[in-house]
């Protein structure tokens, strides 16, 4: 992967953001570098975030033409989608009147997999002379490292399952579905789709509560990267509930692509990672994809 | 698919049974073509059955012996397994002295994916001069048909999401994974790992009442042998219960392959889908494997 660091002379960044911790942890790491941020906090995604220490707009999704023009406005020229955003209803996105020029393109966008919504519209903001950043590419430091964080170690036999599942998703990689894969003893418990990976933990969980796993303990819950996925605003990403849920599944530990994986809360993750003995592993970049 | 239909004179048909409905439906099958049978329901699992119309013995799971003992008595040289049975746990799983010299090979059974458990059983079997037959063998009658069965008829974009439903099972088979998906406008909303499709669906349902499938209607469950699966032990089976699960998950329909899906109670089925106007497609047999 090459992460070229966007830097302070290419003006400020706007981020488009949903929820969860990623916004802001991504803005105060770009800050931090000298670049101006502004935040456009999407509605029914970005409430609680504190947005109000950055200059910011809030959005509807679909508001596009909102946005490039605030956008525009302020001199930002590089875009970073980040956080967590439900898949919209198209009746529930507001459109203005320009945005209707977009609607029949958008439309398409909504009809293929989450990784066609996302490219479709990247494009439509390539097309209006916005650059598409990943959030890695303004943050790097978000990124998971190689080898091992933290004191659990994984065994023989993790590493065995790690292999199957990372074959796996490999496999399902054409089907645009989920990034995450349960696997114990090379035996898939669960598969991700579009029920996230906090659900799907908490299903491994009562799986192994009604005995229907009936091993107390052990496996290993593997994400990686779709293959072909545009790196630029849907990479993977973990945080202390991942943490959690694997504690609460029994798991021995957590696999992810190093250098693809977005952690967020690091330090919360690996101190609730070695309180309960998990292992957090980042596989080698050249591992999966 | 070749199926012999076992003859009456091949001696009585030993069947070990699990819960559900198949078991029975299958003894009464065989028994109207003239053929004895002798029931080995599984404790744990099948009671419930009305065992008592039929010669029985109880058996543990892992009570080989007893279970060989037995069955050379009553003069059986064919034997089906049929019914469900949760994976069990080698601690809860009985052993006698003479079981125990099947233990260790019983054991590496237990490692590997469901498949692997149930050919090793097979192998097991074979070894002391059994014949493992599927259930289909002994009652074709029990498999769906090819086509339509019922009033409702699959769209053009239902048919479009079952051969993508179909090829991500294919791509997913090697790893001995669930047998089922359900997809919608060509975007899979829920695989089937070890939960069963029943869970599957009632997942996809609460993903429905909770907005994370935003559309009210529309889907398909695609059903399919796992390729290289051995038909003998291990088809996929659908039943009225499978239809309920459809009808609550808000689903259009459900496609299973012809000629290599055990149907539970067809009648019902068939009822529950014209009442609720969901179809039922049989797939033809070459289109998956």
């Amino acid at each position: 992967m090459t992460a070229t660091v966007a830097a302070p002379q290419d003006g400020p960044l706007a981020m488009i953001c949903g929820g969860g911790s990623l916004p802001m942890a991504v803005a105060d790491l770009a800050r931090a570098q000298g670049r101006e941020v502004v935040l456009f906090p999407l509605v029914g995604a970005a409430e609680g975030l504190p947005v109000e220490r950055f200059r910011h707009h809030w959005i509807h999704i679909g508001q596009i033409n909102k946005f490039v023009t605030l956008a525009r406005e302020a001199g930002c020229r590089d875009v970073v989608f980040i956080g967590a955003v439900i898949r919209p209803s198209i009746w529930q996105t507001r459109f203005g009147v320009k945005d209707l020029l977009w609607l029949s393109r958008a439309l398409k966008a909504f009809r293929g997999g989450d990784d066609h919504l996302l490219s479709s519209m990247a494009r439509l903001l390539e097309d209006e002379g916005f650059t598409l950043r990943g959030a890695h590419e303004v943050a790097p430091q978000i990124l998971a490292p190689e080898g091992v964080t933290g004191h659990a170690q994984p065994s023989e036999a993790d590493r065995a399952d790690i292999a199957f599942g990372t074959a796996y998703l490999d496999a399902a990689s054409p089907y645009d579905i989920g990034q995450a894969v349960v696997v114990a003893n090379r035996h898939i418990l669960a598969v991700e789709a579009i029920e996230g990976t906090d659900q799907m933990l908490t299903r491994v969980a009562e799986l192994r509560a009604n005995g229907r796993i009936r091993a107390a303990k052990g496996g290993v819950l593997v994400k990686a990267p779709k293959r072909g996925q545009d790196r630029r605003f849907d990479l993977p990403s973990i945080g202390p509930q991942t943490v959690d849920g694997a504690v609460r599944a029994g798991l021995a530990g957590v696999a992810v692509v190093a250098g693809a994986t977005v952690v967020a809360d690091a330090e919360q993750l690996v101190a609730a990672a070695d309180r309960a003995g998990v292992f957090i592993l980042g596989l080698p970049s050249g591992a999966s994809s």
